[in-house]
């Protein structure tokens, strides 16, 4: 028997498995009640549409849409990419735009065109697990800054940014995810935007802001984003079709910097030489025809319905000491047990006993804090499965720490936005 | 103004965009006749089976295919692909099929999964590109073997290998594409393969069998591929869909143990969460209708009649001392210009003066020899078109080079197979 693993790189030999990407799985099989995926709500995809303009593609483009295409994407795309960009302020040419396997692909590129293993980069506390395994695998050095309900604490990072400047070190970049923050929930004000654009000009580096959540706002009013805030050209900004249309056409995109974007082209060639002629022809159809902007206000309301269903849930089954935040927008609630209960101890008697499963917030900090935290989403589960799957978490926190959910309830740490009281 | 360049990463700084990648831009722009890229010819794609499968797809397993899909594949299309590869003479479970975008993230998961920078893998003089662009961005060293008739040198593999293992290094694997190889148009005989595999258990190695056109065979009878003539679970398969199908879906896949393909789950998980469900839920359906297999033998004439026409090209318009290769399949030509003349210098010429394309053969070397050497694709430009071009072609090197081409003709090393008199 061969010892495979003699072979491995050093790099990824290590790697866990996402927990989430393991639970895809079983969302696939099982009747499992799962708050754990980010995935989108099925009656959210346009299948009408796309059996119109799949069809059209194959009629009228599909030498070009079954063939290889330009590496940094189809023309027709990018196009309607700028003009997408242009409805949250943000001015580019098609020049700027390179699509993308999904946003994680993005995130990907990003690590390979700029890190070195053992480059620092800061990003919040908590933040996306997928960019934390993206750049872990270039052996970068990851430092997790804090945040309030007002995004990243700037003076936090202000100080990080000077103990890196006085040990010789320059971040490669600043990665955020400012718009419904994953997995918090947090929205930066414009405020803080500013405030890290201006911190990333007297430190000399970039900004990689990630936004896959933006349209998905239920209430309150937007502030822009960092890329249409910065006068410099320092931000990298990262975006995605998954939850506006569908994750299984697997299309997101990176806009930045001419030079970036050509690096991040280099790089692709070798990842995948082009992704999928034939999706992208489609999704410009879809936008050329204005069917994602048109569906956008009655996919917005599923997922504020269904926060609102899981919101009433919470607030009716969990018992005292249990927090959790009042998102404006996005796909996920942020909840906080009383201090001393590991959420990731009780997953699998969650999964075992109860049927259902989330994701422990530990996973989604890059210093190994937040035991005691854990990310629901609500988009996925019918409004009945989430009020179901509520009640037995909330019976599963009661019966595994009775004593510890009346505690505790004056002395929590309060975290991401709008904690609920 | 931003200096972004001294940000990139060390490893992908340096690199040069694939010149085959330009020209595909091109070749969507221009009426250059382009014999550089691996175009299949857009004749060849099913689109009445595209029509059929994708609307039954969107009308009966929407929720599925638009949604995002387990890492490793689409369960149907991994039963699918280990039915494909059965033909073959290939036994694997689904268990050992991982889906990839393309071949080529197949050989960046490898390259990610096994390479550290500095380590050893030894290849084919010449090899192909998208191989070497995909592992130089892990820093490997690339140990170039020569070929002749039969495939790789074994001899001359031995040698390269007790001299590694003198300086205390293992290959993490030997990469080879042994059906109508990419560029050379070589095709290894059986007890080539067999004694690759005694050369990679005698020195504790691994193969990655690169085997993306094994279906294209004009003539002959095709000896086994390497990872069913394997008992001890070393070699890792690679191949595509986007020669038999179309390059545009992206659909490509590795074979292996699992534990191996466990790793490479793993890593793909942080490159993109999983590749498109849509697009493999739509080659799971053609599979499963047998629409390839039975299509196969009309795209194979196709690519036949065209290898045809390119022979009578060269064989009525080259100057003396030009020699090529009568390749049993694939999609490329090998063409050895005397030695002297660079095939490299003549691209520009070739493009501008004559609107010709063609990829330089020392791209594709390993070791940067290889000057006098170009790969002619025959598979996408129309007959019309292939007659043109070769015209072209031979005007250019009789006007460049109108002293040497009559020269040499008795001292030019044999290169490829079947090398023309």
């Amino acid at each position: 028997m061969i010892d495979y693993s003699a072979f491995y790189a050093t790099l990824t030999r290590g790697m866990e498995r996402s927990l989430i990407r393991e639970f895809l799985k079983m969302a696939r099989k099982d009747s499992l009640i799962s708050f754990a995926g980010g995935f989108p709500d099925p009656a959210t995809f346009p299948i009408a549409e796309l059996q119109e303009v799949t069809r059209e593609v194959l009629a009228t483009n599909a030498a070009l849409a079954l063939q290889y295409g330009p590496t940094e994407g189809d023309p027709a795309l990018r196009d309607e990419l700028v003009t997408w960009m242009a409805k949250d302020g943000i001015t580019v040419k098609p020049e700027n735009v390179l699509v993308t396997t999904g946003s994680q692909q993005a995130l990907d590129l990003v690590g390979k065109a700029f890190l070195n293993p053992g480059d620092a980069i800061v990003l919040e506390l908590p933040s996306y697990l997928g960019g934390l395994q993206a750049f872990r695998t270039y052996g970068a050095d990851l430092l997790g800054v804090p945040q309030d309900d007002d995004g990243i604490d700037a003076d936090l990072l202000a100080q990080t940014l000077t103990r890196l400047r006085r040990e010789g070190r320059r971040p490669k970049f600043l990665y955020v995810v400012p718009d419904f923050q994953n997995p918090s929930g947090i929205t930066w004000t414009r405020e803080r935007r500013e405030r890290l654009l201006a911190l990333a000009r007297e430190f000399g580096t970039l900004v990689v802001e990630d936004n896959p959540y933006r349209e998905m706002r239920f209430a309150g009013k937007a502030p822009p984003p960092i890329i249409a805030l910065d006068p410099d050209g320092r931000t990298i900004y990262l975006s995605t079709f998954s939850k506006t249309l569908a994750p299984g056409l697997r299309i997101g995109w990176i806009a930045g910097p001419e030079p970036i974007i050509s690096q991040c082209v280099t790089a692709k060639q070798a990842m995948d030489l082009c992704g999928p002629a034939f999706t992208q022809a489609i999704v410009a159809g879809l936008l050329r025809r204005g069917d994602l902007l048109r569906r956008l206000p009655g996919v917005v309301a599923i997922y504020r319905r269904k926060c609102e269903v899981m919101l009433e849930a919470l607030a009716r089954e969990m018992p005292e000491g249990v927090r959790w935040t009042h998102p404006e927008g996005g796909l996920f609630l942020w909840v906080t047990l009383p201090e001393g209960l590991d959420a990731g101890a009780l997953l699998w008697p969650a999964v075992e006993e109860e049927g259902i499963a989330y994701v422990p917030g530990v996973a989604f900090h890059a210093d190994g804090s937040g035991r005691n935290t854990m990310r629901l989403n609500f988009s996925y589960p019918s409004e009945d499965e989430i009020r179901e799957g509520i009640a037995r978490l909330a019976r599963l926190i009661r019966r595994r720490a009775p004593e510890r959910t009346a505690q505790h309830v004056h002395t929590i740490h309060r975290r991401g936005t709008g904690v609920s009281d």
